[in-house]
């Protein structure tokens, strides 16, 4: 989880971007997880303002800063990483998964990565180069690392508002294996203040007592209807009594199921 | 890490899309991951065969099938997850968020999961809803549970193409101590009552198609009966659907349950 303040220094930056949509939906990603800084470094005049796709990102899109070269948009980041789809044979640059480069990501901007106390916090450019070429190597020359988001070796190019997408999405992404966010799971899953129906997975299981009156009925009902015959023997009780032991119906939905076979039989007494 | 035979019995369903492109940017994504089962279900005759934005993905886009209706597209899947954008307060069903559901889906189809010896493997559906509305009630009533991308609160609606990467990348993600994870959310699901897992260990979960079979049987007696009015609304019908998807019957079970109807039917239609 990021704080406001550390969300403000990590600052997406297009290289050279193509397509006003795909500006459009990096903006969206950015403003759907909570990241204000869009920074766009091309000698081109991209109507970004313009984005079709930005549902929703038009803050994120009238505060974005254009740039005309990367060194003036990276200018006040302490730390650069660049995407690539490439393996880690074909570059130089030391490359990081996009799960561990999420860690250091957020270390860098929180100022107390593990075990180095006195680090002070700095801001992170991420860069994401064009959609046809990527990050040229004039590009990664401005990198501290790069990043890999770990797609088949098969199709690693990726639609470039996914990859910023991914990217943020990790960064913000919780372990939930924290005690209090585990806690805070099943608080949301208990808490269903405002559901009406029981929800599957912790709604109370009927009672026991409640079990044996819906078999009592489910007896009467398919003896009556001549699925089996009259005093069924135990063996047929007992296979019926655990299909509803399988099926463990929630409390409120026994009633209904009641209601169901009070209504089946009324009517099956009066055939003929 | 997902085997090839886990990638197969994960089914992306995108469910009435509007844009051509939106089905192509998901299929890329898809293809990126190694996922390679796309279905959509639309009324419409989509050209998605001819999307734009599905670079290297036309494999992927030329094995996808579509359906009119979404239970056909649903019909071989023992869990069937849908997206969605709305908190947990405002849905009835169980809601997890992106990173638990992610722990869920992949102990679905391993079969595997920690404490569950012999439960078997399943099919699984994730679906996505058009651009505009998202998935409708009638959807809904088809899922056993929701997952939601932890997007702002003030800003939660994503793009299509970016939401289907992001389900992926969390189920291809690597992760350690993952195994605790599931183990919490498996002790939460199975807490209570109608749990999405096989209950008594190795029963395998009936599919999404066994269970409609069931559902139309119990309509008709119920309108037989005359619980139901002629026609019974999409209320009722979805009421019902809900209520046999908590149940979760195993797929022994349900043959069972549809010959007792078979029963009950048979009579109804007998009496005066």
């Amino acid at each position: 989880m990021l704080t406001p303040e550390e969300l403000e220094r990590i600052v997406v930056v297009l290289v050279a971007p193509r397509n006003p949509n795909n500006i459009g939906a990096a903006a969206r990603a950015m403003s759907n997880f909570g990241f204000p800084h869009l920074r766009i470094a091309t000698t081109y005049d991209v109507p970004f303002h313009d984005a079709r796709s930005a549902v929703g990102a038009a803050e994120t899109l009238a505060a974005a800063r254009q740039f005309e070269r990367l060194e003036e948009a990276v200018a006040d980041c302490s730390l650069v990483v660049g995407t690539t789809a490439v393996g880690p044979r074909e570059v130089q640059h030391p490359l990081h998964r996009l799960e561990a480069a999420g860690g250091l990501i957020r270390a860098h901007v929180s100022g107390v990565p593990p075990g180095v106390a006195e680090a002070s916090a700095g801001r992170v450019a991420i860069l994401f180069g064009s959609e046809k070429t990527g990050l040229s190597r004039e590009d990664l020359s401005h990198c501290h690392w790069l990043l890999r988001i770990p797609t088949r070796v098969e199709h690693r190019s990726m639609n470039l508002g996914q990859a910023v997408s991914l990217c943020l999405y990790e960064l913000i992404r919780e372990e939930l294996l924290r005690e209090e966010l585990i806690r805070e799971e099943l608080l949301k899953e208990t808490g269903g203040a405002g559901s009406e129906l029981p929800r599957q997975g912790n709604a109370p299981a009927a009672t026991a007592e409640e079990r044996e009156r819906l078999l009592a009925l489910l007896l009467r009902a398919l003896e009556v209807s001549g699925y089996t015959q009259p005093n069924a023997d135990q063996d047929m009780q007992q296979k019926f009594r655990r299909l509803i032991l399988r099926l463990n119906p929630a409390h409120g939905d026994v009633a209904v199921l009641l209601g169901v076979l009070r209504q089946f039989l009324w009517k099956l007494n009066r055939s003929g």
